[in-house]
């Protein structure tokens, strides 16, 4: 199953990509929100379809398209995931996940425009693979018991400030993660029933030159392991959205410029879809 | 004003703390959320109870106290935001207010119990002031403009697991801020026309022994400073709730030992009312 979110920001409808038709879901929840998983939204939405119960949205291509989730509780950030990320950064490769949040208001549409912040220089983008928590995770006894807590995965560009990252907090990353629209998410996201997290080839481009071309098999700690790890430290929550890390080729790396109003940025992920953003 | 969620962990009821009385405020609101904040909540409140129209909670002194808000968007935090601190800490005083986040589901109420983390060796407790911000802020003009946004203030416990904040993640702290119950806030929150945020007496202790005693006056930098400061970075929502830091006078000091089961930390800001922890 896909869910999306399609309408104008702040007015998003739910809405389900199911046999090529998408069907309005509002109809058995309101959003798709941490609520929606709690109470096992999926298996109701697919029965739902299957009973022919929900009307179809006929101008899905027309609406603009939102992140796939609303309102979570949380939006954690794995940093320095993959080693050539690490080394291009400058950093050395962690011995264990590294942890930092962005506020959860920076979540924006995948093909949302992205306004250069006040004092903006050194924009920087960051494709990663997403993850959304679909059972309340704490203490997981192990590893292989993290992925009946995911509902899914989308396609996310944890956009970064480095000069607001590196040079106005300490050493703490927070100002120049949380600018506003910096996370831009999804078109869809999939549901861990329908894909595996690993061996994704993950891409990114700027002004259609290719920039980040990796595969999710790269992560020093993959998905399962990161979602097990955060659980010993805190309870993860239906709905928390987990961005995994990113691959190498970013403009931090000295390889190439910072972006600038006019830039257009894609990403994607196989089977993920793909995001575009123009800055404005 | 003073407002406060009162009644069992997750069933809190809204309540105002008037003229040495306690009133249900439910007729006029759900729930103290960011929702209230933007719809002048303490407005509609005051004018309410002038008019009489809100019952009182006659049980109010038996029932448990619950953080004074709901929901936060975010949970943001100031480091080293006092210069003892800072020093105690080993770590310079920051230059610009340094930005981290704790996961909004760390909230408690301020004399809940607090249970020892699995594998938690270094416990340390921080009193600090919390600012509830009332009104969306966004680039704010000046700092003069910062207090507007503000609903108002509380005590918070910023407790932090050192090994796992210096330790496990890399430079960033998230995985030591944010273990089950890691931030008791409360008991009220008052309201910004009420108190001043400057200059308040700022203590805490462990087992009856004093280990902080400060005041908001020795901040680097000011509640006003810090929520402008933020907002040229991220968009601060209502509901927020923003620690400001600590004092010097924590166990990673090296002066006091680390928490453990059984220790009762008890912390105290002039005029915001007072905690109590007891590890279990």
């Amino acid at each position: 199953m896909q869910f999306l979110r399609l309408g104008p920001m702040g007015q998003e409808i739910p809405v389900a990509l199911w046999q090529g038709q998408y069907f309005d879901l509002r109809a058995v929840t309101a959003d798709i929100d941490g609520a929606f998983w709690s109470a096992q939204g999926a298996e109701r939405v697919a029965q739902a379809l299957q009973r022919g119960e929900l009307p179809q949205v006929h101008d899905a291509q027309a609406l603009r398209v939102g992140a796939p989730v609303a309102r979570p509780q949380a939006l954690l950030c794995i940093g320095l995931n993959y080693a050539a990320h690490a080394a291009e950064s400058g950093m050395p490769a962690p011995q264990q996940p590294v942890l930092f949040f962005k506020h959860p208001n920076t979540l924006a549409g995948p093909n949302d425009a992205v306004a250069v912040p006040r004092g903006a220089t050194r924009i920087d983008w960051e494709v990663e693979l997403a993850v959304v928590i679909g059972q309340r995770a704490s203490y997981l006894p192990s590893v292989a018991a993290a992925r009946a807590h995911i509902a899914g995965y989308c396609v996310a560009n944890d956009l970064s400030e480095r000069m607001f990252q590196l040079e106005r907090s300490g050493s703490q990353w927070g100002k120049g993660k949380s600018l506003p629209g910096f996370c831009p998410l999804g078109p869809m996201l999939v549901t861990s029933d329908e894909i595996s997290p690993d061996g994704l080839r993950i891409r990114s481009w700027v002004n259609g030159e290719p920039r980040q071309d990796s595969s999710t098999r790269d992560m020093i700690f993959n998905v399962d392991q990161i979602v097990h790890d955060l659980s010993q430290y805190l309870v993860l929550e239906p709905g928390d959205v987990i961005l995994t890390g990113t691959p190498e080729g970013v403009a931090m790396s000295g390889r190439f410029p910072y972006l600038q109003a006019g830039d257009v940025v894609e990403l994607e992920i196989e089977g993920l879809g793909r995001q575009r953003q123009q800055l404005m």
